[in-house]
């Protein structure tokens, strides 16, 4: 099953015209989701021919400019271009009043259902959640309140294998037994223990998002185990007094977050557009965390 | 002295990758001006490489999102990029409203003075005026309030012959009074009449902008007579109903409007989606008023 993320805009505050606003596009197993969703957004999502009317769920880590100023234009453009589906956001407040603000403005009268929920943004709570995904918030630590997320699959069950269908002759009820770890009573009275037909499924994968933080070992517990990681790395570590001020990580930091976390893999993103290259980030960050990469516009990764 | 229109966006209600949404720059003899600003055109200023700090007044022609929600977005990098001067931004209610609830939710406190003027959309008005041009609204026929503008260069001094300085050996005082239409006492006591020694200046040019507006003669006299009239043409004739219902224009009826107001050129754009092309626009506007244009995204055109 694909758990694959696209990145529709890596830059931070000041966009660049190679880097946009931050957005996440996340797409796994037929859910669709999109997290923050700066300026431009919609014309990255067709940038990177991504169907839009199939996201459901728009995620918003909080309301610095950069993080959320492409949703009043996405949410219009679903409606013109005749969305029927409901559409789900969250938020920290006030979005729920800034969007509906600008529909009373422009009187739009949306024809989709827009359910739009406002995020507690001092304790980690549960946003989604089905048989095959949960995503979850939690505090981040910056100037305005903030939100990370995490999207967790869910345990899978387990794998019937095909031999063992073959072998035993196993019909829909027994398997759908044997998925539940039940040992199956066969056709001729035999009863065959769950192991010799089942294995196990692959371990779940997640991935979490920090969108603007600053160093915050506290957010660690939210974060620990995740399959990869995203961090923002506005600065490299010699701008960390600047960090510091403004609420944001540097490279080194945001590699301590992934070692202390225990994930796979670290993404690194949100560069200060006053950094033409992000080699020196790369380098920096790899010093403590090794499985380090550095995001940018248009790119996709699997979270595997 | 160059007066000069940049397309940054040409594009309708929903955006596509060939068309940003409305967006509009201005440069008249060291004025800058933007009118109207879609999403994206932060973007599209930096691709069009202008220096964007200069701008200093803002029109915006009403509150569909395709023609201001690029305006928090901008208000916020100039902030962010260290700007100092004066920021004049005008609309129509509760665009004042909008804006600084953005400003709010993301505790933004700007250093640089900010102004917002809510427009009257039942009659004209003038915004801005100054010794080299005056800015005008008037009315426009949309779904929601919304207005047009007129940009006016004003009426220059006459022009001073460089030969009948040099024939009359003429001071700064002397020349300064030439150019008020006086005529010259020379120091030998002899008087030269005027005519002598100026030219008429060139004939003052002016812009039209009718951003989203259904066939509306009553607009005609606020227009008439402008060197460049750019009018929207959401539709072709054959939807002529559609344009009705939806309160736009179509090719045809952008041309009759040209027409009647007796302008010099016709710049047509706000070409709804659905169309690929824009051959079919130009040739139905052509029937009726022979020096029409299209536009596109990035285009700069010359008011001459």
């Amino acid at each position: 099953m694909k758990f694959e993320v696209t990145i529709l805009g890596s830059g931070s505050a000041t966009p660049t015209l190679e880097r946009n606003p931050t957005s996440q596009y996340i797409y796994l197993n037929e859910r669709h989701f999109l997290i923050d969703c700066g300026e431009g957004t919609q014309m990255q999502l067709r940038r990177n021919k991504i169907k839009f009317q199939k996201i459901s769920h728009i995620f918003i880590s909080h309301l610095h400019g950069d993080h959320y100023l492409g949703l009043v234009g996405l949410i219009s453009s679903f409606h013109l271009l005749g969305r029927k589906n409901e559409l789900h956001v969250f938020g920290p407040a006030p979005l729920k009043d800034l969007i509906f603000s600008h529909l009373k403005a422009s009187k739009t009268y949306l024809k989709y259902p827009l359910f739009v929920k406002e995020v507690d943004t001092n304790a980690s709570s549960i946003l989604f959640e089905d048989k095959v995904v949960k995503v979850s918030s939690f505090p981040l630590k910056h100037r305005i309140p903030c939100v990370g997320f995490r999207v967790d699959e869910k345990e899978r069950e387990l794998n019937v294998k095909k031999e063992a269908i073959e072998k035993y002759n196993l019909g829909v009820e027994q398997i759908k037994l044997a998925k539940e770890g039940k040992d199956i009573l066969l056709n001729n009275g035999q009863i065959v223990s769950n192991k010799l037909v089942t294995s196990e499924p692959p371990k779940p994968r997640s991935y979490s998002f920090c969108s603007d933080t600053m160093f915050a070992p506290e957010i660690v517990s939210f974060i620990e185990n995740s399959t990869a990681l995203y961090h923002e790395a506005t600065f490299l570590d010699g701008m960390k007094q600047r960090a510091k001020q403004t609420f944001h990580s540097t490279a080194k930091q945001a590699a301590e977050i992934a070692k202390m976390a225990n994930v796979n893999q670290l993404y690194l993103g949100h560069f200060s557009a006053r950094y033409k290259e992000t080699d020196l980030f790369l380098e920096e960050a790899k010093q403590v965390f090794s499985d380090t990469h550095v995001v940018f516009d248009n790119m996709c990764f699997q979270i595997v």
